[in-house]
């Protein structure tokens, strides 16, 4: 499968009229209103997590392709004044929906990836993009996201008995490990894309970031195993210079044979 | 203070009849007993933890002595002879003393440090240096020293009340914990010390101590924050290649400062 094969899988999950229109985006931009289709792929990029995760290269191509057609760079603008606009609100996006938040920030940094300047990654998303993997890695959030779901579930009605406050606080304890890993899943995924390219912009943040990684993974009571492996994996894919050693492969990526 | 000052340090803390003997087997070899200079030497290393993390140098003089006085190497072949034998016997060392057994770790990892042929390490060192590190290693040590300290404690005496039993179980707990932290302590140091050319003689047995490590360090409950803080330490350690990042220097060794 081609290139334009690949953009085509990414527009499916839109309707046929907006298919068309993204088809025509990336094609023909002079003829659509750039601006309501990067709306419509951060929108998307909210609600789907695989989209937000390949969307990169579908604003890639449009930005190309505006700026050979016309010289311009109306889609760019408009894509990187509503991801501003989305940063600025983060926590209120957050508070609103987790899911949402972790879309945002692989969506952001699978912009970081792609869009590049002189080759270089956009320095104007550094930081942004920096923000949003400390939120992730914030020791406070496992607690905070227990609290979150125990509030949401409590909202569902009144406890029928003590059987039902069981099953709900177990509920509860699943949902919050869930969404922790959830994040951290997301923030390792990231580190792998990016960590290379943000260490190269600036150095010190991501000793800070990876700081907190370490205090998370000591300090943090209750971690759930499967999230530990993935701390203590990044944390040694980065020691090793953003590469992956053969016995690390190995051991955190081979079946387990006995 | 010169070498001299060093190696007198190093003898003071035998009495004056050995420490005279030890004297002249490093500047008259010849007219010494190379033998009993070698048993001394080892028997002292297993007493005495500080001397064992030293004794490779003055052994190495020794050598390095008696092959340009006379052309032989009487003491080296007594020294490893010994090493041999305790390796041999060293399960029965092990449940004897788990502080003897670190004692005689040490020791082996430190005469592997200075013994070298050709400026080689000794190959013949290798694989009893890794069972070694291996058997520190084991991720059932815990709970075993925890039987055995208990065991050692309930042979003290019949228990004499609750308040006793308590402090008896504290106790235990505390003693089970300092000497998994001494063992941990040993290992991660030994592998500061001679873990990369360790690896350089047998990448392959390093790959499976380190599998060992991590899964210490991921499936083992109950280790200790400094424990884990040692273990991530060592990971991170081999992980750059055996060198210390600028960024672990400051997170794993510097004062906090907030």
């Amino acid at each position: 499968m081609g290139e334009t094969g690949k953009e085509e899988y990414k527009i499916q999950s839109f309707d046929s009229e907006t298919q068309k229109l993204l088809k025509t985006a990336l094609k023909d931009p002079s003829n659509v209103d750039l601006e309501k289709v990067a709306n419509i792929i951060v929108d998307q990029s909210l609600k789907d997590s695989v989209f937000s995760k390949e969307a990169g290269r579908i604003c890639y191509t449009i930005i190309q392709a505006e700026s050979k057609q016309v010289g311009q760079s109306i889609f760019r603008r408009s894509l990187l004044n509503r991801l501003q606009q989305e940063y600025k609100d983060r926590e209120e996006l957050r508070s609103r929906s987790l899911q949402a938040w972790i879309c945002y920030v692989t969506f952001i940094c699978n912009i970081f990836d792609y869009l590049r300047v002189n080759n270089m990654p956009m320095m104007a998303l550094v930081n942004p993009v920096y923000d949003c993997l400390f939120r992730l890695a914030q020791p406070d959030s496992l607690q905070k996201e227990e609290e979150v779901s125990c509030c949401l579930l409590s909202c569902q009605g009144p406890v029928k008995s003590t059987a039902w406050g069981v099953h709900r606080s177990l509920h509860c304890f699943v949902l919050s490990h869930l969404l922790f890993l959830l994040k951290v899943d997301c923030l390792v995924l990231q580190l792998h894309r990016i960590g290379e390219q943000l260490e190269k912009m600036n150095s010190q943040r991501m000793d800070e970031l990876f700081s907190l990684l370490r205090d998370g993974f000591l300090l943090q009571e209750g971690l759930s195993s499967l999230s530990q492996l993935l701390l203590l994996e990044i944390i040694e894919f980065r020691a090793a210079e953003w590469k992956m050693t053969d016995a690390a492969q190995k051991y955190y990526y081979s079946e387990v044979t006995d």
